[in-house]
């Protein structure tokens, strides 16, 4: 007997998850939509040249390989790594592939394209609670637009799917690349050493002021002005940073322009989603180095981690597309949100059970059925069995609202006589 | 500059593609819902040895493997085939997912459980027009009903979805294995010549009775007993047999019940799902080795392929369970079914577009945006630029009606001008 279990780290989903999932993909869906993003899909394999083209970071070491077709076994025997026998991989991510997609069809794309790419994708993580191997992101993008309409569509438009699922309670942290750059290189930091400053400056949440600092002059010592840092870390620390760019430009040693930028756009962008829901994060960092400017990240007070998260990403797009377009996206935590979110069914029409007994015909029972399906419910047919308790029981569970049992007598389903579940 | 393209006979869908395989997606799962078949998901990487148990016949030699992590030059040195390397693989139907799902789950499901799975699966097909390397299947099962009743609610039900699709000219081609069994014994041929048989005869669509025939003649000289094919070939070719048990049973040298069984079952069905869309054929094979009893094929005059199929399958889901447990199932073929649909946006949203110069704010397009998205209108925003009439084109391609010119002027929505799109 073969193993029943799903693949270490993957799930199966039951008729309420599956049903919930989907629910909430179609909230999501039909609000992004209607915030004039288009959906797309692509394929779940990419070319290892394309998963592995140095775009994906660290996930990049995530990702599955598929095996060639056809290898012989001496074609094993002279393989040193996966790529001497694997061409393609499962997508460890949605944005590579919309770089990949957008390069593939711009001549059929309007020249600013809103995308909308809610799909599964995978990664061989360590498995542990809250981290999947295959999971769905919900991603929109807006692909040739380089003025903040880009973040401020994005945002809006997140803030009205936040709301719409009943997940009012959101804010934004945000920041700029380019801030980032400018704090590192007055605290004294060469741009080589700047990914590295910017892992530890990531852990402030988790570490506290003093640990960053403390590891920092463990990392690097003697190196930088830990004066400088250790202001902004004091700042970030305390939160509410006004959207003043002066303030922020200071702060951040940055040029002005950058900082009235950043202001300006967040600063309309709450004036349109609610004061408080964008704040100014100066250590928030986001992991990914395709990042050149505006970045996001969605936090909630239910949840521990991040519920999503992007930024502006200029250059990628153009590494397949051979020339520059810029792009800025953002990633709902579909994973994240779908714990809290307590779905109804919708839009589901009111499901009923039929019961039967081995001396009605299946062609009655079938008919009934029929008809009942077209009054517009949605029809279980159950075998009638010695132990009714447990199938009322099932029943209710399952989220049926009434049961009626066909007899010898009923010729047509307004013969039936309908019982509600609850109160049996 | 990396590849652009997606993999070898995987294909990328543009909005309007997606937004028509979601919309027909939509129609069929509700309306298998309402039919009482309940939404189910599994990953799409199952087992190796899922996979890989005999039961997905030839397909298994089309399975995607996915390589072991952290393998080692020598790893790939000692490995001489797929397996040695390989640990998970791309499911390359539903049907095994779902026997592996209701072994796991079988405590948590009801004693018979509808359920309805759609989802992508992938087989290395050699890349030819119409057969594609990923593709969309759905599929319902009915497991855990012995009798009729399945094969009654999954023909019904699947009729339902095909009006809902505006594809009501179809039929269904019906037979069941013991019938064929019976017809081959009779014929002279022994048991271990059977499955070798049924591919000569299920090519009688491709090379006429005839053809049937001599290739039986070729590959078994002096074996079998010619006349008696004949004879159910040549009243096959003829079609139209009638629903009657003892023309049948005399037919296909069957036993009276199993005649019985099968007229009884599928005459109840074409009396509700209308004259002529259910007829017997007796050369009907179906080319899985786990179907027991009953066989299906969708076929509509559009198409010169199958449009979908299924049958009972009564032995598969205990190779899992380790128990008996029967199962009748039926999978749509979506990806040819698409290409015959004219489905329109359907629920969707008005689309409109919203023009903007770059003497308008941003703060006031997504402002204006927003309002109109309030409305319930699904909102492009469009910079003007030279060249309108494309712009236009793009907008009227992409299903937009109309649309308004921001000016300095317009405060509110109220204040935009509409414009149609079609008249322009």
């Amino acid at each position: 007997m073969a193993t029943v279990n799903p693949p270490r780290g993957m799930r199966d989903f039951l008729p309420p998850d599956k049903r919930k999932r989907d629910v909430a993909i179609r909230v999501i869906s039909d609000t992004y939509r209607r915030h004039g993003f288009d959906p797309i899909e692509t394929p779940v394999l990419e070319d290892h040249s394309t998963l592995h083209s140095g775009l994906g970071g660290d996930n990049e070491k995530l990702s599955f390989h598929v095996l060639k077709r056809g290898l012989a076994p001496e074609d094993f025997a002279h393989a040193k790594a996966a790529e001497d026998v694997s061409d393609l991989g499962l997508r460890f991510d949605l944005t590579v592939p919309l770089a990949r997609f957008v390069a593939s069809h711009h001549a059929e794309l309007p020249s600013v394209f809103r995308a909308l790419h809610v799909a599964p994708v995978w990664r061989a993580e360590r498995p542990q609670k809250g981290r999947f191997r295959q999971f769905v992101q919900c991603d929109i993008d807006i692909v040739g637009e380089e003025s903040t309409l880009a973040e401020r569509e994005v945002l809006i438009a997140t803030a009205d799917a936040l709301a719409a699922l009943g997940l009012g309670d959101y804010r934004f942290r945000v920041n700029d690349r380019r801030l980032l750059t400018s704090l590192l290189t007055a605290a004294g930091f060469s741009p080589d050493l700047h990914p590295t400053v910017l892992i530890t400056l990531d852990k402030l949440d988790k570490v506290g002021v003093g640990g960053v600092l403390a590891e920092l002059g463990e990392k690097f010592p003697g190196m930088g002005d830990v004066q400088t840092l250790s202001a902004v870390l004091h700042d970030a620390a305390q939160g509410d940073i006004p959207w003043d760019a002066d303030r922020i430009s200071s702060l951040m040693s940055g040029e002005d322009s950058v900082a009235e930028h950043l202001a300006s756009w967040a600063k309309d962008v709450e004036s349109v989603v609610g004061e408080g829901r964008v704040v100014f994060d100066p250590t928030l960092v986001r992991g990914m180095g395709y990042y050149t400017g505006s970045i996001v990240e969605l936090e909630h007070p239910e949840l521990g981690v991040s519920m999503g998260g992007g930024g502006r990403y200029d250059g990628m797009v153009g590494r397949f597309l051979g020339k520059d377009m810029p792009a800025f996206g953002f990633s709902l935590g579909f994973e994240r949100l779908i714990d809290l979110l307590d779905v109804a069914a919708g839009d589901e029409p009111p499901r009923v059970a039929l019961l039967y007994s081995g001396d009605i015909s299946p062609a009655t029972v079938v008919r009934l059925k029929k008809e009942l399906v077209a009054e517009g419910l949605s029809v279980r047919l159950v075998s009638v069995s010695r132990n009714m308790k447990a199938v009322f029981e099932r029943l209710k569970t399952d989220g049926f609202e009434r049961v009626a049992e066909v007899t010898a007598d009923t010729a047509a389903a307004s013969d039936l006589e309908w019982r509600a579940l609850a109160t049996r």
